[in-house]
């Protein structure tokens, strides 16, 4: 696929989850302050990659990618309301995401804890509420419990405990791997997974489809771990260096650079393999998870 | 209904769900630490009339009360986090909860937020993976929805951002019971609701019940704003008079103490006479709600 027919899947893709997020909360019987908190933050920009992956996944079954509108939202809130809380002066204590105040810097913690609150359960019911002819009650379920399990003890709130408890302190590889796949690998596998459900993949091809997920999401946090050593500062929009300067363990310390590119390029082979046994239309999947390896921020 | 029926029925409840919560946590797979802090808040104590309003609805259908076991654990979840969160520093600031040091004191902020957000995204995945032969995919859903409602911006979010936002002002009557239907309301009707679409009850039922639990949300709000100038500190477990020193609106500061009393008079009277409407066993229901509204913690 041409670098220019990616872009402009993936910028029509991202203005169209953009508006319908904003479009959902605005549309919500609350109080104007907690949904302005609720907007700010999924108005704060970022590279919309799970959403980019739900749609492409059903646009590489040959159907629809609208009917992923809902589920991709979802899943974009979960992930913002990660950040905000993520960004809390009693966990990472950030100022800056992406380069704009974070929200707590902006509505004040006690908002800030509450807009994710509000962001996290409303993903539920959005999905629970989905609207479509092709979407059986079957499916939402299984759409829930899929993304729960990602989001909750299991996945990325697990994943975040055992990042920070890991920190200051020397991890192992194997150690790195599982804060990875937890913190951030599952809710990516679950976009990819949720695709599948909604375009009813069947299981071989949701199993091929969780392995591809699985190597994607550890080259995005390879690819991560580099470019905080490598990266432009103002393309990144975090100090450079500065996983380094938290002594965060990461793939270069680990592995040196050289192993880091080494060990992302493997998982770009394994992904691809995985994918190409799907009998699904891949060119679309591949352009974004070879994006996923040559990004710059 | 005796007492002692009623004292027996809550017992035997209480220690039911309790069990079942520990259980469910226990299981999952996820960091000792944070399992440890999600069970910390579910052991310590409490009142639990959100599960025992579930299983009631449930007896005053003749069906087997068992059938809500994961439903009212959910909806405990919920109201759990809501503590941890409205604890933490940056809102109530609150050290105690029941006479225990709360989530935070024991385990720092971040796990305390982290605990948090992990038991209210399993209260979804517990209803999406309801195993019994009497409960539909559809039943499920509408679970999901009813409950990410009442918990969310629209629901229980809503209502603690107007109660932030509402402390050191005068409220009128209104919006007093604006915070109050939703910070605390919708989710004690949430639960009665979800015993009568467990116990399959029909349109009118619902619209019966939810009037219900309206008078019974309010009429518990009331009780506990008199408690807090009339009870005794050892019982309550919070410093007597504390809301009246946060100078918070409360019933009797609005309408004197008698007739804050009329007023939780009145509202017990109101769920009683839509309640003998439903056609259902009204025994249980109407004696909880009187004890609701005799409580003296």
């Amino acid at each position: 696929m041409s670098n220019q027919t990616l872009a402009g899947y993936s910028a029509e893709h991202k203005a169209l989850i953009e508006e319908n997020m904003i479009q959902f909360i605005q549309n919500l019987q609350a109080p104007e302050s907690l949904k302005e908190a609720m907007v700010y933050s999924l108005q704060a920009g970022g590279k919309r990659i799970r959403p980019l992956f739900v749609f492409a996944v059903i646009t590489a079954f040959k159907k629809d990618s609208k009917i992923g509108i809902p589920v991709s939202a979802a899943i974009e809130m979960i992930h913002t309301y990660s950040l905000i809380h993520d960004d809390l002066p009693s966990m990472d204590d950030d100022d800056l995401r992406r380069g704009k105040p974070t929200n707590h810097k902006v509505f004040g913690e006690a908002h800030a804890i509450l807009a994710g609150d509000g962001l996290l359960t409303y993903s539920f019911q959005l999905v629970a509420e989905m609207n479509h002819p092709d979407v059986t009650s079957d499916m939402k379920l299984k759409l829930i419990r899929l993304i729960a399990q990602a989001a909750g003890a299991e996945g990325m709130v697990g994943g975040q405990i055992a990042d920070m408890e890991g920190e200051e302190k020397q991890l192992s590889l194997k150690e790195l791997e599982y804060i990875h796949e937890h913190k951030t690998g599952k809710l990516l596998s679950a976009s990819v997974l949720a695709g599948a459900i909604l375009s009813e993949g069947n299981s071989k091809q949701l199993a091929l489809l969780e392995l591809f997920s699985y190597h994607l999401g550890l080259a995005f946090q390879i690819r991560d771990d580099i470019l905080d050593v490598e990266g432009d500062e103002s393309v990144i929009g975090k100090p450079v260096g500065s996983d380094e300067g938290n002594q965060k363990s990461t793939y270069p310390a680990l592995l040196t650079m050289d192993g880091a590119k080494e060990k992302l390029a493997y998982h770009i082979e394994q992904a691809i393999t995985a994918l190409d046994q799907t009998g699904i239309e891949t060119e679309l999947l591949i352009s974004l998870t070879k994006m996923i390896a040559d990004r710059n921020h």
